[in-house]
């Protein structure tokens, strides 16, 4: 194994020409055998969205001769995972990135995000699994600044090996590279979105919503992804597809649901 | 407060017309004022898929004088709350409700449901929730036998409080009302879908794929949701949104990633 380059398989929820996938493809190609299945428009917000209701697409974008065999997905993030996994790749990846997003995924974000349900996917069929996102929404976001630390969360996932059923949500600041003081491992902080919908009228009389709303962190703890972003660091929080609140568990135990 | 009747928003995402959201609103008029809130067409495995780009409608279904308030939704089911919430009720709810599925939601289907995704929404919130499914896919399927149960769980959360942050998964067994054993407070079974795509052909000789798969429950505990409904228990597993792996931050923190 030592000697043989890791199958790393690279996807994203903002679609296959995105200037966050493509950086992340430029620094996985540095590291192993790169295979990427993306979805062929933006999937944001999606979640952890499948498509059951609906036929699936797949198209090889990649020519014959390309270093990186590439396909494009007409579903969800979590659709070209599982498609990758069943139709395309020969064996199990050594790993799977998704990303780089543009815009935060940290503390509630990563139950919105298709970067991470895509990440998330790939845990729950036992592969580990990384999200990468930059807090900065525009399309022409700078990324240059985050590719050397990427690799370096790469590197030492490859090395390390994640714990069972856990898959990082890394978020980056938007700083220059010697403005980011380092890396910290983080809670998810505690923080929610407060809605405000933007109401408008169809030029026939109909309203209709637009969805929008301000973040709202409730959370002081200087343990969490938010602070970490705020004062300059890279944000790296475990996270786990086990929902249970086990230490609810003997609480409820004590309701009287069987009498 | 205590002669005060409760408000309770229902919510689904098989869409308003299913028949398991007219149970649960069925059960719910016994108890509280109602107000419906659902998605206009279903919306099954849609995760917390949010719609962000594109526009959101609200229809009022109900008549002036009915006894309870209905709106249909364009949106996904976390829409439909996050709608509810800031668009239609004049106060927080005590309670929301999410189902019936048809279809069950245990172990890590909670991940793509959108019945729970919802009842998630609610809680991040801060609204007590609570999503229902019954392992019965069938839009036929009878509903009937776990009404009494419905009731009991919501009636017993009303009094008891939900613990903060705690979403209630609940699955009942397709049996009739006098085979269900009773209620248990169970852990989320470690299972998982193994994919199968089936492969067809356009008309037109394009390949397309439906995604299947058979569901594979390696858990053999039996203190999970999977034990509870084979073994014909209603599970009850309480669900979190903070998805730190908290457990696992020690061990991240020894890892070379500031050198």
């Amino acid at each position: 194994m030592k000697d043989k380059k890791p199958l790393i398989l690279v996807t994203n929820d903002d679609g296959i020409s995105a200037p966050g996938i493509r950086t992340l493809i430029s620094v996985m190609e540095t590291i192993g055998e790169v295979i990427v299945v993306a979805p062929d428009k933006p999937q944001s917000a999606m979640g952890h969205a499948i498509t059951i209701n609906n036929t699936l697409y797949l198209d090889k974008i990649s020519k014959e001769n390309d270093s990186i065999t590439q396909y494009s997905c007409s579903g969800t993030p979590v659709d070209c995972v599982k498609l990758a996994v069943n139709e395309i790749l020969k064996r199990k990846p050594d790993l799977c990135v998704s990303g780089i997003n543009h815009g935060s995924n940290s503390s509630i974000n990563v139950i919105y995000s298709g970067t991470m349900s895509a990440a998330v996917e790939a845990g729950i069929e036992g592969i580990p699994a990384i999200g990468f996102s930059l807090s900065d929404y525009n399309w022409n976001a700078d990324f240059e600044p985050v590719k050397s630390f990427v690799k370096k969360i790469v590197l030492e996932t490859l090395e390390k090996k994640l714990p069972l059923g856990v898959i990082l949500n890394v978020n980056f600041p938007k700083l220059k590279e010697n403005e980011i003081k380092g890396i910290k491992i983080c809670r998810q902080a505690k923080a929610m979105w407060q809605e405000k919908f933007d109401k408008r009228q169809t030029p026939f009389g109909k309203d209709y919503y637009w969805l929008s709303g301000e973040f709202v962190n409730q959370d002081k703890g200087d343990d969490t992804d938010e602070w970490a972003l705020e004062n300059g660091y890279v944000s790296v929080v475990p996270v786990q597809f086990d929902l249970t609140a086990h230490h609810t568990i003997q609480q409820l135990n004590t309701w009287n649901l069987n009498e």
